[in-house]
């Protein structure tokens, strides 16, 4: 059977044989739906609505009109199906531009380019003779000695067109290879007649919400091009244990989030490509970091135990791979160098951010900090390194949280409460009218509810209190930041004690964290130096409040540092230079891995950090605490 | 416009759309023609009969009836083709297997099994734990590292699988790798589940004519099954050079002969893997010898060069291939060793010879000659080793003599020419009535003539010749070997002065190169202490016929050996030994190339060598002049 679905107010139509979901199906016509939950049907974001046909939703039948979450519709009849914008993942597209300077880093001023992953080399080959009867291969050999301290590799499609391309240039050419790190041969990537186009490369972060590409001139140093873009993997699963869910339990679920980020990607590389007027098979050389999920499901590698314990990834190291192996739409011969990762929860995107924050050339003690899903943290300098994950939960990106947003214009990212909660004071991203709270603005909610006294310092409304806003909620007693008339949607913006609860969790773990691996070394949290905080949502954290909450260390102000976007500036690194990979390689492999899931001390840190700001007050002295 | 075309009496139809000609839309009919021109059009061996329809001859549409040479023929109309039996090559295929042992080598008992390039291992790897969580691919280097010397290489899809692989065979594992040369790292080819079958490896010799693949148990070191055939290829030309015009002039040639010699080898593959009951995917290597042309065309590297001054070849050495390159029938990830080579015209299946004789060994001076369409020899030992080929035509192939044809039942191969001419007696291979007269059957007619008076030491008929057997043919004089009432084509075979002219300058060719290697060296020809005649062609000869015609030096019989197929016998030494792979890889380096082709040497030693047997009888002292 064969239905046809009609997706409004797109007007885009699919065949559908009744066995895809409409999420699925929506993808296959472009259209992102939003979704968190992998697909589970719990988490409600990808609803749309039935206007015309029937569905079936597990063995039930229903027909139009219907409000159904399309990752539990598949086709039963021809439908007319209706998304609304709050389903779709790329409404947040056209807003990201405005903010493109969050997802994207700066230049990678740190590291001296000392040996681009890819380069080119110009050869006068002296022309064979009778005398000189040398094969083309090995002829164009001896051209690279001066350049590689061994014999180069050779790929078979090279050679296929070797003779003729060195005769067609009558002996000169032009030679682009990479060489991946010492220990290796280099690997010929192309070879052209004459001059050939300036060698180019691509840096990528493939990040779990967002994906960042570079583009840049090689022979130059010079970032040409960026863009930065959703992930379209986030259409099945808003993190990572979500999308291994999907990616483990869906039908062709791998492939599907394969396929999703390398769209992706792609879109991303053909955006940068033509900006910067450059031809894919310029592109040599290709460097990604990425969590140890991201990279997984990038390269279509299995990552069921990924979420099982005790965590294991399929490999932390990856070897050098070909384009063409993951169909990227750059020269198929261009090699990909995956930065290596330490564990499940510290990946290739943690080592990068340490090497181009120069964590691991610090002689003072640093602290390096990424809040996403997960807080990962890195404790160590230029000696030794430990690194942790906590599952600190999404709420600082909008999980649990019903009034979570991501930080789109209209999100709530600075409040202010009067004492007793009598006014509450608020400023969004552009000024806009509220549509939901930031990561940076849960924060400051958090310490604006405890500095005003409407919690308590384990976090529980006070029970006297007398502002209208606080009320019963749907969910319970909930405290209101706008109300209904402030909002774009109608709908008031409020947080409930079980969110609240949320936060504390989330904030208490990323504490507990670090304060697990300085105990664990038998250090005091002055002993940190530097304090470097990573990712979007890192740098948009107000420190004061971070730290009144109890969520960062109390230390002085001018020891904290951004980084912005350091896994996409490492990236950045590993394509330009040479000790970049050889110091990732190693910090990699030297760093140790502290599994705080099954850690006492970890527990026991967590229960004290379970309150505003601590259980114990000394531990931050510039607080003022909450009576 | 679309054509029918049929061919008969096979009645198979294709489709045709004007622009190919009937030998490749023969071969897509699954018909191979023969040929020996590259479609130049000038051998007539393609032949058919165009019954119904049209064809277009270059600008001329002509239409039935009609015999033209396939190669020259596009439709022009719906066709009926007839295709005569002595136009196809598998007319041949069914002879073969009679004389399949005389293609397909011996066991390459020379080589203790030092070290196959396929291994399996099996591996009980400890389970991951919250107190050792290596990631999977640690864990599997880990287990290696006792069985490897560094770190293997693991291709991209074998990780893909590699965590429920390991979790499916609760961490026993069997593990197949394979080791090229010790410089290299150990590749990955599978890991599966527990035991699995046991590792196989294909030996392949990709002959210009035929192709003979062997399948080795490489645990046991066992031959388990061979097989041979023509050489698909063999449609599109004769030899090497006709092969690399139709390659460089035809449109998508090189593409065709690519596809025509894997069609050959695929087709022995799934006739010795079907004869074993093995699996393609129990096939983890491939080793190939071949000529340098035909290592260029397997590979689908254009050859163009290698016919044209100064004869270079895009390589003589190659990368370790994947079967999926190939387009092989076996595990896609199977590595394939070509065996490597010296020049364009000394390749990797003398290189495989050389060391499968051991002549890198011996501690005497060794003469090692391969006689096909060339003659390529070297000479050495085990401190040295020169090499030529000499273009001695493809006269003992049966190239430019009418008579000639393969060594198959039927074929003349030896004859007795009595005094003066008047008698001829000779035997046939399988006693049947003749056909034509073989390559060792050429030698023996020369050397019957010699010794009859026939011809004389320059082998110009005598001109007082009185038997009716010297008569006047369409070529100018002629000697009767058999009458048309003896013939199963009902046409005389006789040998014209031209013709003898012929086999004069091949069998000069062959001594000239001989004693142009000896003289450069400043050694005589006595100083050789072994000789190793190679090939399908080198076995049949009579070593008394060829030196007494002065084809090959005058030295003690017993010092002459046949090596069989060396070629193949190498091709399976690289598959089971290290050594070997090693051997090659240091003969291929060492061997020192002559050109004869503009060697002034070459040119007096040919002059001196076209008397029968030798302008110097002092050469040829066990032999009796011709007065």
């Amino acid at each position: 059977m064969t239905y046809r679905v009609r997706f409004r107010p797109d007007e885009i139509e699919v065949n559908a044989d009744g066995t895809e979901t409409l999420v699925t199906l929506a993808a296959r016509a472009g259209i992102t739906l939003r979704g968190a939950c992998g697909g589970a049907g719990t988490c409600g974001r990808c609803q749309v609505e039935i206007k015309e046909g029937k569905v079936r939703v597990g063995d039930v039948t229903v027909g139009a009109p219907l409000h159904v979450p399309a990752c539990q519709a598949k086709p039963a009849a021809d439908l007319e199906v209706e998304i609304p914008p709050s389903s779709r993942l790329e409404e947040h597209r056209v807003l990201l531009a405005a903010r493109a300077a969050a997802v994207l880093g700066e230049e990678a001023e740190t590291f001296v380019p000392d040996g681009p992953l890819y380069r080119r080399v110009s050869l006068q080959l002296p022309s064979p003779s009778l005398e000189d009867p040398a094969d083309d291969l090995s002829r164009l050999l001896r051209g690279l000695k001066a350049h590689l301290p061994g014999d180069a590799r050779v790929p078979l499609d090279v050679l296929r067109t070797l003779p003729s391309v060195l005769r067609t240039g009558n002996w000169r050419i032009s030679v682009g290879y990479v060489i991946g790190d010492e220990s290796e041969a280099a690997e010929v990537v192309d070879v052209a007649c004459a001059e050939a186009a300036a060698p180019y490369g691509l840096a990528i972060d493939v990040g779990t919400t967002t994906v960042a590409v570079e583009l840049w001139d090689l022979a130059a140093c010079r970032r040409a091009a960026a863009a930065g873009s959703y992930n379209r993997q986030a259409a099945f699963g808003e993190d990572v244990i979500a999308r291994i869910i999907y990616a483990t339990e869906q039908p062709a679920g791998l492939r599907t989030l394969q396929d999703a980020v390398v769209k992706t990607v792609n879109e991303l590389i053909r955006q940068v490509l033509g900006e910067a007027g450059v031809e894919p098979d310029a592109v040599g050389a290709v460097t990604c970091a990425g969590n140890t999920t991201m990279v997984h499901l990038l390269l279509g590698v299995d990552p069921t135990y990924i979420r099982l314990e005790p965590y294991t990834p399929a490999a932390n190291r990856w070897p050098l791979l070909q384009a063409r192996n993951l169909g990227l739409a750059v020269n198929p011969r261009a090699k990909v160098y995956i930065v290596p990762g330490v564990a499940s929860y510290v990946g290739g995107d943690i080592t990068a951010g340490i090497v181009a924050a120069g964590v691991n050339r610090k002689e003072g003690i640093t602290l390096f900090v990424d809040i996403g899903t997960n807080g990962e943290m890195v404790l160590g300098n230029r000696d030794w390194l430990m690194a942790c994950a906590c599952s600190a939960g999404p709420a600082f990106e909008g999980g649990g949280i019903r009034a979570g947003v991501r930080a789109v214009p209209g999100a709530i990212e600075e409040v202010a409460v009067l004492p007793g909660g009598y006014e509450v004071f608020f400023r969004t991203i552009g000024d806009r009218p509220p549509s939901g709270i930031c990561g940076s603005g849960l924060i400051s909610v958090l310490a604006g509810l405890a500095h005003a006294g409407v919690v308590d310092r384990s976090g529980r409304f006070r029970k006297d209190l007398q502002t209208p806003r606080f009320r019963e909620g749907e969910d319970g007693p909930e405290f209101v930041i706008a109300w209904e008339n402030e909002t774009t949607s109608g709908k008031a913006i409020s947080l409930s004690q079980a969110e609240i609860e949320n936060l504390l969790r989330a904030k208490a773990a990323i504490f507990a964290g670090i304060r697990t691996m300085l105990g664990s070394l038998g250090l005091a949290l002055d002993s940190v130096k530097e304090i470097y905080l990573a990712g979007g949502f890192g740098q948009h954290i107000n420190i004061k409040d971070a730290v009144s909450i109890g969520m960062l260390p109390d230390l002085p102000p001018e020891r904290y540092h951004f980084t912005g976007n350091s896994a996409l500036k490492g990236a950045a690194a590993a394509l330009l230079s040479q000790t970049a990979r050889r110091e990732m390689t190693a910090v990699a492999r030297s760093m140790t891995h502290l599994e705080l899931s099954v850690d006492n001390r970890f527990m026991e840190e967590f229960t004290a950090a379970l309150f505003l700001p601590h259980t114990d007050m000394d531990l931050f002295p510039s607080v003022k605490g909450v009576s």
